[in-house]
């Protein structure tokens, strides 16, 4: 067998099965690997990063990695930012980077580019190939390292793909997660203890249920608050799970939230930090006089070390906590908050959300608390244009959920190719698209930055009318049935056939 | 003022008076200097493959550079393919790029990253500018790099924007064009005056009318071959300008028109290699016994080299050329051929081709050779998803001319946000969509690598149909009107009223 193949059948016997693909020239050899060898289901993306976040989707739900399939540096750069998303959301994935033969690269052919240092710049864990015989070894160590939490990101010289004398490499056993030593668990229990005020400030894994059930174990042992990043990977939320606060977005929000802690105790996070700096606000979102204690990083066995913890605390089993109401659905004209309203009515059992909403969404998280189980997924890295492909790897990963992709206008622009591959894959999958033709965030931060009346040069840089996006033609234009709402009543009816059907579907709401 | 408003009024006294840009929070200084301060035209691209390949077209049309503004290193990321494309072209450009305040980068925000690492990726000028105080000068530092054919990425952390104290730095002059020494005159002359088999290799520079005279020139008293490289960033043809031949895509067909060759001489490019590696093919196109001789570099004057050795050759010159035919357009089914046929018989005068046609004007190129004079813009870098960001940029550039885009659908998909830019701005673009549902190419370069039956799973990464991409809906969606020619003289017609009317418009060519 040649490399590609060595590389390919490795993998598979490694237990990965998904490739989200868009490959070209160079990857030839291993688009022909994935033909010949039964057992990876190719998977094609319109753009790279709907591949990239596909596989983040994917892996954030199937907690083991897909690959991707690049095509050289550009290839790879246009993957960056969601990958880059993926990285902050600890997602295991597996790079496959295709580069010219090693002899063409000196001669510098058009599409030359350092891919090593394109490479690096997601992740600290970058193989190039180094024959077509150690290919094999190459694959099952990135999804070892993958499974560690990260990406693995491999660049396959063509001419070694083409080679013979690949071979097949047995898997890897997985990496064993790291244990959260005794002292930590004692210092953060005396933390937690101490009369102070306290806070248990949670993200990674340990917005698993497990975790959460733990977390709350230990405010009931401890009367310690409950908050969680406010971009979190995955939260397991709804049907009576446990709730906890999230931390609001903007800084001086989160701090005034945060004021009176004297001891916070990270779980898979670290401290917060405002998203962006301000003139004289504070980066720190945490008081000055607060004690920062570090219980377990996301390299570690979070939900163990919350156990553990609870443990050590003589916590009892809590109980399922009350359900809160299902939030009111607002009369009057149709809001972003009626529209999440009927969504957390609606949501169908085990559903995945994927949350692009920004300010569509600032007012409505807590509304699924009370909603049907569910994993919900947010933007982790700040680098827009997620949702939509996140929604399309979860829905592979994930094929008997339904996934509700809550996804705002500006945002979905950037991947909208990912309408195409639910269309093509035929993913259940149902786009929500709050149109308010505005990058809305972006009017509030200019004001935040002094700008109250900005003229025409500033609103033209933040508007998105003139013209308004119609989603319901570019989705059809990718064979994704879509509609319009107008009117609460309309988007009810809407999201009510969506969720009593299966396939993709777009609704786009007029705000 | 504060820095960003130092930078920008610096940039405006260097002549640069149009800034493609998607900003974020971390560049609202510099939104809100562009709202101040008058003299740049901002044009929001909704996604950065947009605004850096917009910038690209504008920089080749206009002969210098526009700013682009970009969020981050999330933000860059998503422009680097298009900037890979412009690298390879020399383009002009000024990437202003915001970065975290100095003092908030420590605290690796959610959207933090290595942002001159990825700047170093597309060019060796980086800036980050080190205080406001300094911004001005960064910024005309920059247009003066630019002006000397490359990308300059000036880097803006945040605090140093919003900092009091900048000033505006005066232009600087423009580098002056690094002249070609006697000798390399002398050995090139001596080379093509040898009686041997030679030919002049063209590229960059030397491609514009005045460089394309001279050669002809050279041609005449030399007898040597005139063929140009097979991507240049502009050409400019038609109209009883010389015509050249140009270079094969495929290195097998490249080697076989160049077999004959005993000496090369390249100006404004490098010797040709493949575009690919292959296995048990050359990358060097040139025959092992052919010496290459280089009269000038992208870095020199290319046309000045030119003229300089039709000088020394005593080479007279040469009257306009007669024209060749216009090309007959075939009867029958509608095909690549005779919408491109259509397109060179009715091209406007000083219409501007963006070309990322690929497979579909493979067979076409020399039609508009007899085609009214234009200027024609190729896929300089390989980095699919140019074609339509160039057309938006040259037709900032250039409001009073036709811009034609010929556009495959695969690449299309990459940056198709373009249409809604062309649909704001009221560009005079017609884009023309050969919707194949294929990667075309792919199915040629998989067959190439050896797979003559590719199986369900290999075509399903090369095939875009299932479903069939409906660009009219897609283009609507964006607020261009559109329409789709299912035969060639339902395109002539459409065609011929896009011609006779301005502002942005689509048609679909189903093939």
């Amino acid at each position: 067998m040649n490399g590609a193949e060595s590389l390919l059948s490795s993998l598979i016997d490694a237990g990965v099965d998904v490739c989200f693909a868009n490959p070209g020239t160079s990857e030839m050899q291993l688009v022909a690997a994935i033909d010949k060898i039964p057992g990876m289901r190719p998977i094609l993306g319109l753009f790279e990063g709907v591949v990239s976040g596909a596989a983040d989707g994917y892996g954030r739900m199937a907690d083991k990695p897909a690959i991707t399939l690049l095509h050289l540096g550009s290839g790879f750069s246009n993957s960056m930012a969601n990958l880059h998303n993926a990285k902050r959301a600890n997602t295991p994935i597996v790079n496959i980077i295709g580069d010219h033969a090693t002899y063409h690269l000196p001669l510098d052919a058009p599409l030359t580019s350092d891919v090593p240092a394109h490479a690096a710049l997601t992740t600290d864990w970058v193989r190039v190939c180094s024959s077509a015989q150690s290919m094999g070894a190459d694959g099952v160590e990135a999804v070892a390292a993958a499974m560690d939490g990260r990406q693995a990101n491999v660049i396959v010289p063509a001419n070694y793909a083409w080679t013979e004398g690949g071979e097949t490499a047995s898997p890897l056993p997985t990496p064993k997660l790291k244990k959260v030593c005794d002292e930590t668990i004692a210092a953060a229990a005396d933390a937690l203890r101490s009369g102070e005020n306290s806070c248990l400030f949670l993200g990674g894994k340990a917005l698993r249920e497990e975790g959460l059930v733990a977390a709350k174990r230990i405010e009931s042992a401890t009367g310690a608050r409950l908050i969680h990043e406010v971009f979190p990977a995955r939260v397991q939320r709804g049907g009576g799970r446990p709730t906890i606060e999230r931390l609001p977005y903007f800084g001086e929000v989160a701090s005034e939230t945060l004021k009176d802690i004297k001891h916070l105790v990270t779980v898979g996070t670290k401290a917060p930090v405002s998203f962006f700096a301000y003139p004289g606000k504070p980066g720190k979102l945490w008081p000055e006089e607060c004690a920062v204690h570090g219980l377990a990083t996301r390299q570690q066995d979070q939900i163990g070390a919350l156990e553990a913890l609870a443990d050590y605390l003589d916590a009892p089993v809590i109980g399922s906590a009350e359900k809160p109401p299902l939030p009111e659905i607002p009369e009057g004209p149709m809001t972003a908050e009626s529209v999440n309203a009927v969504v957390a009515n609606l949501l169908p059992e085990n559903a995945i959300v994927s949350d692009e909403g920004t300010t569509a969404l600032a007012f409505s998280y807590h509304f699924f608390d009370s909603a049907a189980p569910h994993d919900w997924l947010a933007l982790t890295g700040g680098a827009i244009g997620q949702g939509l492909p996140v929604a399309v790897g979860a829905a592979v990963a994930c094929p008997d959920r339904k996934v509700v992709s809550l996804q705002s206008d500006g945002s979905a622009m950037y991947t909208n190719q990912s309408l195409w591959t639910m269309a093509r894959e035929n993913l259940d999958v149902c786009v929500v698209i709050y149109n308010n033709s505005s990058y809305a965030i972006l009017n509030i931060e200019l004001m935040r930055v002094g700008v109250t009346d900005p003229g025409e040069r500033a609103r033209s840089m933040l508007d998105l009318s003139n013209p308004t996006i119609n989603w319901t033609g570019i989705a059809e234009g990718m064979g994704v049935k879509a509609n319009r709402a107008t009117s609460t009543e309309e988007f009810t009816a809407l999201f009510e056939e969506a969720m009593a059907n299966k396939g993709p579907r777009l609704i786009e709401v007029m705000l």
